[in-house]
């Protein structure tokens, strides 16, 4: 406000200096017809709005300027964008449409390379077969979901470039997500993934695959920059990229420090812990970060939104993960095309967490000896136990009791359409793979 | 400028309507006398401001709250920041200042991972721990470089809160640091690490370093929101580090890929690939960014400046490998506090390089047979034909030509004291450790 002290100050100087002749224009002004009036008022008007819109646009223009010069060599955003418009309009489904955006991307950072640091024509080629190797090769939810959010929110069929630019963003969480599933198969000590051996265990690859996961997550970043620097929502979309990435990062921690190599501790296998790293680990960038680009995208700043967003996401993807460890032993292997081995590898699955919750002294005793070995006998033995105990008519009560709860989150739901959250509901409850 | 469309169509319509009662208007105006022409027309300019100040003050305003609120869990920078003061006045040089404010920076993020991310206390240690062992130990001098820059920008006495403000931006380079070499360590099978065992190797870490690593990089932006998000040079000391951590994992992947595993294959050795490994995985992080950091800080955004400062320190970081590489085989074990053994590591050393460069074929094929092995016979041929393609002569002609075109830079350098280079340069030439 204090910017309005000057002018202020400087009209009533002026009226001071002008009191009858104020009364003569006064005349001259009621003498006119009205037409006359309005067009006079009309012309003041817009003397007025040019001024603000020059001022607006000059300093919008000049920040504007700032983002994208920026030190020179990451100026990636000078050229502009070009989306494969054609493909977009001939692809039928969201999924096809998102996966037009893949080679666009994946050329651009190639180039980013190439022209803005000076990488060899072999440093370019590994990261070209990297990125084809970690990251389109998955179900692709996250990122069509980025789409479908970004299409419920404005309501009305989007043009080409909202489709392309949704897609964008929807793709920077695939690499995210190929970011952490490279990083958690070196630590992990995977060995497959997405039906083909995982990265790191490639001839030639080993771990340079570290390195590499660095790369993709750089190259969110990259695509960010590229995409959406000339943008209002710019400057959030980092924020929130880099927030969900440590939120992620802090999940995969208290995972990764819930067992210790080698020892078989079940005491640290608690339901609040296990709740955290749901949260941590996968709800945020799972369900929360997809569902928040796209209400960024659409302009949305009211942060009560948000909060209602991230509740409902946090509930979705506690729900997807144990919904998950249900499937990894109650699942039929046919239909999830893997068979399970969450009790072998000493997980801290849902199930045993509910287990050691309800079980008799003599049980835990059982638990302790039998879980987290690689032994058939063994394994049977902690089935029979889930059994005895009704773990399976545990998890319906608790699916029927989430849904439940998400129906009431829905009614609460109001600076956007529910839709946005059916749009997982529905990808997500009952599910058998 | 498609802001002025709509006005001036306006006006001209207006203007239209208005026809002879403009000529009134023109003669009302010029009847009066000076003094109230000027009143009339600073009282139409009183109304314009007014009208500028408005829509101006309340997008800027707006986009402050932005930046500030963002997704509520992030907003680091809500409470004010406490630094040391008394300690900082106390400390006698510039790295006991630096110092200083290392227990703050550490505490605010196990306090960030424990309030805004409901980390357990057993998390929180570790991270504790984690950073105690892997980020202050160093030689500091990257990070202590940002405050010597930046007072000697700025040419005067630096208030206490520049100074911490210069000490915290001089630890995130070693927070990155930090995050470079856990993840190195991790994949070059290091076994020590200023004087003490790699984090990775330390009993029930292992792997773990791999998250670990992530979390020193994501603590990183941490710190420049909780210390930074209220400056201008916010967004472009976010976009610096976002490029220049970028850079470095390029040049990583340079490195890494110059040796495949388990074959010795010196046809990748040459002087333009290790001057790119060097210019990208060292020299970014370790010269440029301590003086863009400063300069960024200092509000300079003369484009041409940091291209200036960018061409003298990417000099500087190559000399500064390539003595690294010298002394690894020249210096002093007592010295430089360790054994060298590029040679036997296959490493794609200045040496070498040089050396293939100049040898004959008979020369080539000694070097092939001998280098990268673990054999204190072969290791002493290669340092003979060292001997016999006089490289140590071949080093001191270069150290004499960088010195010299380094002086010859320093002459074009007009944005900012010559003396901000000196610091490095005293730091670095001709140092024996």
């Amino acid at each position: 406000m204090s910017s309005l002290v000057i002018p202020v100050v400087v009209a009533g100087v002026a009226a001071a200096n002008l009191t009858d002749k104020l009364d003569v224009f006064a005349t001259f002004f009621f003498d006119m017809e009205i037409n006359e009036q309005i067009a006079f008022l009309a012309l003041v008007f817009a003397v007025i709005f040019a001024a603000v819109g020059l001022s607006s646009s000059s300093s919008s223009k000049k920040e504007a300027i700032d983002v994208v010069k920026d030190h020179g060599s990451y100026a990636l955003s000078k050229k502009p964008v070009a989306y494969p418009y054609q493909q977009i309009v001939a692809a039928k489904t969201d999924k096809e449409k998102f996966l037009c955006l893949y080679p666009t991307l994946r050329d651009e950072m190639l180039e980013h390379m190439k022209q803005n640091n000076e990488m060899i024509p072999e440093a370019v080629s590994w990261a070209q077969r990297m990125m084809d190797y970690t990251v389109p090769g998955g179900k692709l939810n996250r990122g069509t979901t980025v789409l479908a959010v970004f299409q419920t929110l404005k309501g009305r069929t989007l043009t080409e470039l909202e489709v392309a630019q949704a897609c964008v963003l929807g793709w920077t969480i695939e690499f995210l997500q190929a970011f952490f599933l490279v990083a958690d198969d070196v630590m992990d000590g995977s060995k497959t993934r997405r039906g083909q051996p995982c990265w790191y265990l490639l001839e030639n690859v080993k771990l340079i695959s570290i390195n590499d996961a660095f790369l993709l997550e750089s190259f969110v970043f990259s695509i960010l920059k590229k995409h959406f620097v000339h943008l209002p929502c710019y400057s959030r979309l980092v924020d929130l990229t880099l927030d969900i990435v440590q939120k992620t990062e802090f999940g995969q921690l208290l995972d990764l420090t819930s067992q210790e190599e080698g020892t078989i501790d079940l005491s640290r296998f608690t339901l609040e812990r296990y709740k955290l790293i749901v949260k941590y680990k996968t709800a945020f960038y799972s369900f929360y970060l997809s569902v928040a680009m796209g209400m960024n995208m659409c302009g949305i700043t009211d942060e009560s939104a948000y909060d209602v967003a991230k509740e409902i996401c946090m509930i979705m993807g506690e729900y997807f993960q144990i919904q998950d460890d249900y499937l990894d032993c109650y699942g039929d292997p046919k239909h999830i095309g893997k068979v399970g081995t969450d009790i072998q590898d000493n997980k801290c699955s849902w199930l045993v967490v509910q287990a050691l919750d309800r079980c008799s002294d003599s049980q835990r005793k059982l638990l302790e000896e039998n879980y987290g070995r690689w032994d058939d006998k063994k394994v049977e033995n902690v089935k029979a136990l889930y059994r005895e105990l009704g773990l399976e008519n545990v998890f319906k009560a608790y699916e029927e009791e989430s849904y439940v709860k998400i129906q009431a989150l829905l009614q609460q739901v109001k600076a956007m359409p529910k839709e946005v959250f059916e749009i997982f509901l529905s990808k997500i409850y009952k599910r058998s793979k």
